[in-house]
Order: C-alpha cells, then structure tokens, then sequence
C-alpha cells in the first residue's frame, strides 16, 4: 500500500486528493492531507462577497469540509495541521498540530506541495500590526469579516490589484468609508493605464477615495493596533488595512527541502505537474507555470488553474495522464458595477516580452443600442505589428461586457490573428450584441490599423 | 466614371456600398441602391422587441435612412424601387419605380446582388390571406405592428425557428393569447431535441399555448381574411397568424438572369463575394456560403453574416482585399428568460454530415453557486469519437448562459479538441463563473466520455 501526503487543503490540494482517489481505491492508496487552516476546499475568490454581505455564511463558500472527505472519498484530510519541514531522504513530512502543539512525522510515498500564495507585506514600518490584514485563505476571510463586524469607520486599501478592489467594493457596501493607495497613477496595473483610468472612474463613481501614486511610507500603530496610513502626501486615519498589493508563490517549504524553484519564485514542474524530485507533485498558486504568448515562465495566483493543476497532478499521480498546457493571463472582475478583464499580454508586458506591437481601443454596447439594458464597452486589443497575431486584450465596461474576454483568451490560445478573429462566426441577437460584435469591431480596427502603415 | 448598382438596401448591400465608398470616391464611382421597402439599412433582428413595445419607435430600428447615404456618402439609395430584372449582355438592370408605377433600365458596371431572404410559405390552403404575415423586412415588421395594435385576441405562430419563438414572446407581451403550432416534437429544431425540450418548457413557463407535432393543414378565411388554423387535432381561431419556417435565399432574380446558383438555392460566390459573371457581386441571406465543420454549402439568413459579406464586396469592388472565411452556424436568441445559443453542427447534422460521434450534457451555473444571480444553464457538447474535435455546442440556461457559445465557436473554427479546450485559460471570479467555467466543464465530460470508451 502506498501513501500520498498532500500538503495544503484548498483547491489544488484536494483536486489532486480526489482525482488520486478516483482512480485508485483506499486498500490501495492511503491519502493523507495536512491544511494549518480550519477549513479545506473553499472558494477563496468569494471572500470579498462574504465581507460585503453578499454571501451570508462562510459555509456557502466552503465546497467540501473534512468530514466528507473522510467519509465519502476515504481521504484523511486534517486541519490546523501546519507542514513545517520536507524531509526528502526520508521521505517524510514534519507536521506540527496546531490544536495540540506537538509535532510528528509522516512518511509518504507520494507528495503533493499545495502550499498556495502569500500576500505580499514589503518591509513597511508597522505592516505587522494588528488590524492590517492580508486576503488569501478563508481563515484570513473571517478575520476581516469579524473586524468589519466591528464597525470600523475607517478602511485603508494599500494596492489596486483585483483583490484589493474587491474588498474596497465589499467595504463600501458595509458603509465603511474606504481610500485606496496606489503608488501606480492608476488602481489595476495589470490593465494598461487608458484602460486603468476607466476602472479609477469607477471606483470614485461607487464612493471610494482614491489616492493614487502614493505610496505607502509607514503605518501608524498605537498600542500595537494600527491607526493610520502614512503616505507622502499625509496620513490617512484607518481602523482597517487591507493589503491588496499581489502575492507571491509560497514555495519556502519546497524550496528549503531542496525542491527546484523557478525565477518566479515559484516551484518547477514539468507539464504532468512533477517537480525535479522522484514521488514530489506540485499545483496551484506555489508554482510557476508558463504563459503561452510571452512564452516565459509565470506565477499567477487563481483558483482556476490550481483547480485545474491540482486535478491533473491527481490524474498522473493515479496512473493516469493529464498535462496542464500553460496560460494565456486570463482575468476578470466586478468592481461594483463595472466590469474588468484581461488576457495575454499588456502593453508593458507585450514590450518587456520584445514584442514590436499595436493597439486600438474601440467603445461599443454590450447589446444592440435599441435593445432595453445595453451598456457601454470599451475593448482593447494588442497585435504583433509584423504578422497581426493577436498579443492581449482589455474589457471595461458594464453589465454583460467583461465575459467576451474569454472569446479573446480561445484566438489567443490558438494564436490567431487580428485578421482571422475579425471574420469569426460569433453569436449575434440585439439581446445579446450589436451586429458587429465587440470583439469583431476591435480586431477589424486593430487590422485596419496595421493595414494602414 | 464607373457605376456600381445595389440591388437591396439593407445590411449586405449597403455595407458594399458605404464600403466601395470609403475606396473610390463620388468623381471615380456613382454608386446607385435600390430597395423595393421604405427603409434603407435597418436592423430585422430587432423586430419582435418593435412588436413586443421593447423598442418604442421603428427609427430605432434603422441605422441609416437614404437621406444620409445622398448627404454623407454621396450614395443614390432609392427607396420603393424594384429591381424586376437584371440583364447581364446589357449590364443594366430593369427597374420599377413603385411610388410612379413605372419602368426604366439602368446600366451597371459593378452590380452587386444583395436581394435578401424570404420568409418559407408551403403552399397550404389559404395562407395568401390576409392577417397572414412573414417577418423578414422591416415593412414585414411594421405592418405585423399594425396588426398587433388592432388588439387581436388570438395568435398563432406557424413554426417554431429563432423568429417565431421571439414573435410569439413579443405578442405574449402585447397581451394577445399566442399558440405556437410545430410539426416538430420540440420548438427550435436547430437544437436537439433534448435542448429543445428546454424552450418548450421555457414557452409554456410564458404562457404560450405549444401544439406540437401538429403539421398545419389549411388556414380557415372569411373575406380573404384569416380566422382560423387547422391541424390534424382540429382549428385554432387566430385574429393573426405568423409564419415562423424559416427563410429561403431570394435568389430567383439572379436565376433567371443566368447568374450561377448553389444546392441549397443560394447564389454562388467565391470568398471575395464574385458570382461566377464578370462585374457582377453577391453578399447576405441571397447566397450560399460555406460551413466550416460540416465543410458543405450552406445558405443561412443572419445579419452578421449580411454585414461581414456585403463589407467584403464592397472592400474588393472598391479595389481592396478581403474575403469572407464562411460560417460555423453560430446563432442566439433570448425566448422569455431563457437564453438558447448554439453553433457547429446538431447531432442531427453532425449524423448527416457522415461524422461518428458523441455528446454530453452538463447542468451547472452561470455564477459561482454562492454568488447572488447565479442562474442554471445547460450545456451539451458533440464531439468527433476518433479525433475529440468538437463538432457543436448547444446551451439553454437563464441570464448570462448563452453568449458562452461565443468560446466554442472560437473552437471549432480553430478545429480544438474537447481534450484541448478543457484546458483553456477561460477568465474566472465569481460574479461570472463557477470555478469550473460550464465550457470546460462539458468539454471535459466529453473527454472523459471518449478516454472510457
């Protein structure tokens, strides 16, 4: 009989778990996972709508609890049970329980590093004390969720990234007056800045103050509390700090057993998900994985592909054969009512990849103009100058717009051009989109750009 | 001075025409249209919401009157002018002037064909009377107004295709008592039939009275107008009746000029828009065209389709390049609350294109089950055995399910295997996705479905 040992209880974790488990039986492999949080399997994304109140018990955003585990898939999935050392000689795991303090040994035949991602905390003077919190696990969730309970007055978002602006929108929504602080000129850097700029509108359209191209110099901290937010421009009173500044792979653990790690930082695999160690797996948001239009290594932290990593770990691990095929940078978000997305490169990222490129920006309506609810788009598209082949493309709008984005992610998955995408059969009724689809529209100006040098 | 003739001034032809414009100005090239309706460049999908009083003035409908093609384009588009002939030893075509009743030639250098699609009307006892309407131009449409603003009591759709269905929501909204008879067992036979059983249950969730499997045998008239439908379980008493049986390609005016015609009734064209006469040009529900999954001729009524062909004849008659790549089939439509979409081919066309293959069906949400709005939707898939490709898609779901169709029309022209697109970057969060978006999900059914084999 073998033994798997998963370290980490959420998405990738335990989809490697269950898919190991589907194709091989318990008399045949023994399935331990250790999670130090008390919960397994929960849809981390949905912790700003918890706090906003439009998700009212924790437990709607749990998918599947030990028990079940246990009981219906015969996996010994343990929480408060923090991993803390790779023994990879041995072939072993130290395991410290958290509940009792003590710490133990697990052998294992096969490994699974699921260790996720960490907010980032940059050595700002006083990002350790209390009431700044990081967003990432769902424990981290109901601390925020308790602390905004309490009826704070004041919120201060450090960082524009999607995180960071989904729980400005849940704080708004509490009646908590919130700032962003940026020290780009724009929240959202993964958007290039004219696109950016559309979702700063809308953030101060919803109530938000922005403080934007301020970076963060200290925090002040009374009583081991924080209280304020120290910019160059002043400070800020807050009862509340949410740290939205990104994260990065959580691949201490790999890296100190002397697992292979990337220049992301986060941990190598091959495209089955086996890392450079005999029996040792890794999946989810602590490895690097490949984006398959800059062609460069990446680290991008989404429930998504962890599901989909940790699915295909669990398929090889089982006998099976699965290979996770790299990403294109797709993203999407609500900030109140408009909605944001991305895929591929954007402009900065199409420049540092060495791309030579063009791009358009075309506005539009969500259905056709006539129809009751049609609202405002605007598409961007980035294409290779020489050969038209699409790089990246940016949504902003509202509701009904942002979905499209995966239209672009298929052409970029299939690397078509501009040229191509234009003439492409999508879906057209006025409820649904103008006769010209918005996609359609941005690739034919984006051809007729490059047409025209 | 060249002369260009438009036969058709709605989205193919004038598409050509504004786009021959743009290449060649008014001293190069006189461009003449002519429309036998009212309206020049209108949008016919949109109406069924003119009928149901979602779109409150047919001005709305139209994007561009004869006025602004004299005044902004330098287009003579002549409005309740038939084109009765088209002589190609002469290069001029015989047209009537309705509004004077009478007849002149005029001569042509470029002519392009852009006569549209007509409404199917089977020769059935009594159903040239009057109260008896097509709805394909936007006369069609006003004139159904009309009708409906005499408060009839009873409708009866004739067929259960995209513009019945959406008639028969529009007069449902008007307060009229609407019955949809279908010779089918299932409304909507561009779909499944277990997709289809959908609608009818979506129908009937309206109020539709559906009287299925019920040919239509005559129509009963009273001073040549109509007040009855009889089927072979008795008569329907109908103040209106609409005929919903789809559409053939108005092409009899290019047959009987000796203009080459394909299988399916359309005019032949190559992919620049050329007929096989030199000079002489085709683009919209007139023509045949070609379907990119089943690799056969197809002639499909779409004004997507419309647009991008008459944009392609227009932008090489003007002496550019462009070409129209053909069709995957890809179609909406929004019934009550539910959305129906689907592209490729049904099993039905897959069988009778001579492909073996498979299919699933998976139920899921619209938005992460936790999140406020998420809506059933169903997906099928249909999948070559040996290979995986995709061969069609199919979704019927409520808000937020049916643009998805966009992402397997992506893949299937790009040929993408269900075991490629279960991989796919698809953008995810919660307001927009399960973490498993639904596309993936049935595309990974239908892998696994085919790995079992």
């Amino acid at each position: 009989m073998e033994r798997m040992v998963v370290i980490g209880g959420d998405a990738a974790g335990m989809s490697a778990a269950s898919q190991a488990r589907k194709r091989r039986p318990a008399q045949e492999l023994e399935i331990i996972a250790f999670e130090r949080g008390d919960y397994t399997s929960y849809a981390a994304c949905g912790i700003p709508y918890l706090v906003g109140g439009l998700v009212e018990e924790v437990d709607e955003l749990i998918a599947r609890r030990p028990e079940t585990f246990r009981d219906q898939y015969q996996i010994d999935a343990r929480i408060r049970h923090e991993v803390v050392g790779i023994d990879l000689d041995a072939q072993e795991v130290e395991v410290r329980n958290l509940e009792e303090g003590r710490t133990f040994r697990q052998g294992w035949d096969q490994l699974v590093v699921a260790t996720g991602a960490a907010p980032l905390r940059p050595p700002i003077p006083g990002i350790d004390a209390e009431g700044i919190y990081g967003v990432q696990t769902l424990n981290d969730g109901t601390a925020v969720l308790a602390a905004v309970e309490e009826k704070p007055r004041e919120a201060v978002v450090v960082g524009g990234g999607y995180i960071g602006l989904e729980m400005a929108e849940a704080m708004v929504l509490q009646g908590i007056n919130v700032t962003l602080v940026e020290q780009a000129p724009q929240p959202m850097t993964t958007l290039d800045p004219d696109m950016g700029a559309r979702v700063a509108d809308a953030l101060k359209g919803a109530g938000v103050q922005l403080r934007l191209e301020e970076p963060v110099e200290a925090f002040q901290v009374e009583n081991g509390r924080v209280t304020g937010v120290q910019t160059g421009e002043g400070t800020l009173p807050a009862d509340l700090v949410i740290l939205g500044l990104g994260t990065r792979p959580r691949s201490e653990l790999a890296r100190d057993a002397g697992i292979g790690i990337g220049e992301t930082g986060g941990i190598l695999t091959d495209i089955r998900m086996r890392t450079d160690q005999d029996g040792v797996w890794a999946a989810g948001d602590c490895i690097e994985t490949f984006h398959r239009v800059s062609n460069q290594p990446v680290a991008i932290a989404l429930g998504t592909h962890a599901n989909k990593q940790g699915r295909v770990a669990g398929i090889n691990l089982g006998g099976g054969y699965a290979t996770f095929p790299g990403v294109v940078g797709t993203a999407v978000s609500k900030i109140c009512d408009v909605e944001v997305a991305r895929t591929g490169l954007s402009s900065r990222e199409a420049a540092e990849a060495g791309f030579r490129f063009t791009s358009v920006v075309v506005q539009s309506t969500t259905r056709a103009h006539y129809y009751p609810g049609a609202r405002r788009m605007s598409t961007k598209i980035i294409a290779e100058e020489d050969t038209g082949r699409l790089l990246g493309a940016q949504i902003v709008g509202l509701e009904g717009a942002a979905k499209r984005i995966d239209v672009l992610a298929t052409c970029l998955w299939n690397e078509m051009t501009v040229g191509e995408i234009q003439g492409m059969d999508l879906s057209y009724a006025p409820p649904f989109s103008p006769v010209w689809d918005p996609v359609l529209i941005a690739a034919r100006k984006a051809s007729e750009k490059l047409e025209a040098r």
